[in-house]
């Protein structure tokens, strides 16, 4: 009797145990360089973790990282199959548009608007055939001065726009790290730096920069989490 | 007894037709603006169905436009299922890498070299997976100067040894579009003009310029032809 | 006695015109296209002459136009000696930096930031060793729209705080336009256009864009006219 | 007798040392980094030092480096007074065009080619006014690969066009150091190499870049060396 009782705990724990893992959801975060040192140490999926861990939400939620140096939205829809879909993920947060506006100046290879939109929409159509919760930022910045000089803040704010209209297009949440900057901005950059604030160059993010984003991601993401 | 005959006559009439019209392989010709004029009158797709038909060949082979002005080559990528794919061709003729080399100078939004041949790579396989043959062209002209003094020249020319490249290693026969240009602008353009020669623009192809990449892609394609 | 009261009268009255004359103060417009257009018929250096004509000051000042298409801070340098100092004015208003940036994009041939300071300071040098007043403008606009989206705004701005900063080293007055569109566009561009308020391209202006800039420039140089 | 004798002995050592200093002529580099590196240790003028002395006429030629880093032709001209003029130089080598081209790419300001040949003859203009002898030098290379695929290769062969036109305009000799550079690269790069022949990036001249400038601008100036 006592052995039975104990095979039943035993296997009410494994299945208890199967279930979770069942459930663990997988987050995954698909973007460009900044994604890519976010999956490093002290980066912004780092934190985001300690976030989840700090919740008590360790065991129902799973982060991946999936950035690449240099993405534009053109690369990321090239990588879909192998880098997103082949890891079954429950939700993508998209994180790209820095480079499209950036590499227009710095080699003349940024991404037109109207293809920004088109190939943006190309991988949201393809998230969501297989039911995966999509959720958008809009890029964080190319240079951190708060007096609107930063050269490319005019183009890095349109395709900002461009990401929020694609994202009622489709009703997909927002995290708008753009607006979020500009406000962390101006109030905390009283020196009008152009980096040094939330990054290293005025793109990268420093250790600061990395917790913002993701809090900030957080703070979106966790509204649609189960209770 | 002759109805018998006649019955056979007819029956061998009828699978003879309908195995010609298996038969008749489709060329889909892929690509940008060019190819997008091409298709239009006195187009360079129409002077191809020119030759095939003066070679008795209209019956076993027919032509399919796919250009897009503007197009680099990740808009083709993104198009492939659509505009490709959902065609059935047997043989594709890609040409494509003008709007990549041009772009960056008129609009900073031109395609990295390491891209381009990712990109190239990603399409070939796609269409290798359905059997299909696959033809790449060099691009044609961004300027029809014979001194080498065309400002995007040299570009022009390095993107045109990575398609070479990339057809030798996909063993996809080259129709080498820039050299045939070179060649012929060496001797004909006698003024060193920058257009008029084979183009309207330096770019898009006049009359002349269609019919000699008619020409110079029948002269590859043909080789493989059926007998 | 009659004759020779009448004499006096007349030579009183040739040498009143005579000191008019000279004490005609020259006030010469230096910039680009906007003001070339600007000496055109309903451009701004014409509103400039009708605001001079209302006020009554027609006798005192006059007006030079050297506007030249195209024009960046380097090209007014060039051109000082024949366009500027030839004419002997007695004030200048430089209006220059629209293209030192928006030629970045359109053809890569902009202005490097600290050559622009340079330029503009050796300009300013030849002129006060003249003794001729300078009058520094910030530049316009590239695009109208005022919820900072304007691709090249934060360039433009930047050259804008470099042109303030000139004007406060040499004590010069500046003539804020950059800020006074920013300041009219927010109030009077209620759809966000790119264009259609105070310009017709975004860039050149159109009847308002005139009136808007003659009165702007008014405001700062009538407080040194002399009463 | 003897104290006379000694005079006349001492008055001629003077004249004899007055008509040297007198007949020194002074030959002064005019260009950027190229120029600029060109003065420092095994740089282009210190291996022209070096063949005077071989020919045995350093008493009679003396070099002047005059190079800027990030130098075009219009900051020649701002700084020609005093770095130019203010040196009185019997004869000045210009050597520009790299950045002019170069800087079109890496930072969108490089030079237009109708304002690159204004600048130019501006310089030989204010040259020729104070009877200097005026040598035009062609840009030598930006990428150092002989197959025609440097991506700014056409447009340095336009701008090398322009200077050669330049010349003729105004009768100096040239100084084709760009088909020299071609000639060599033919010959010597059989790799086909980006760099590393005659420059250690594609554009800074590396030991034998140094010699082989040297040489080239000697045997066009020696050409015209009183004997």
């Amino acid at each position: 009797m006592k052995q039975t009782i104990l095979s039943l705990v035993l296997l009410s724990a494994v299945i208890l145990s199967f279930t979770t893992m069942q459930t663990k959801k997988k987050i995954l975060f698909f973007g460009d360089s900044i994604t890519q040192q976010g999956a490093g140490p002290n980066g912004y999926i780092k934190k985001f973790d300690s976030i989840l861990s700090q919740k008590g939400l360790s065991s129902r939620y799973e982060t991946i990282g999936a950035g690449i140096s240099g993405n534009k939205v053109y690369d990321l829809y090239l990588r879909m199959d192998s880098d997103v879909l082949a890891k079954s993920p429950d939700a993508v947060v998209i994180f790209i548009g820095v480079n499209d506006v950036w590499h227009k100046r710095t080699s003349g290879t940024g991404t037109d608007a109207d293809k920004f939109e088109k190939f943006y929409n190309a991988i949201i159509q393809k998230l969501k055939a297989k039911n995966i919760a999509v959720y958008l930022c809009t890029p964080t910045s190319i240079g951190e001065k708060n007096d609107f000089t930063n050269p490319q803040e005019g183009e890095l704010n349109a395709y900002s726009a461009i990401i929020r209209k694609i994202a009622s297009d489709n009703k997909c949440p927002v995290i708008d790290l753009r607006q979020a900057f500009t406000d962390y901005l101006r109030v905390n950059n009283t020196d009008n730096k152009d980096r040094g604030i939330l990054t290293t160059d005025g793109v990268h993010l420093n250790m600061t920069g990395n917790i913002f984003v993701a809090q900030t991601m957080f703070d979106v993401l966790s509204k649609s989490f189960t209770r």
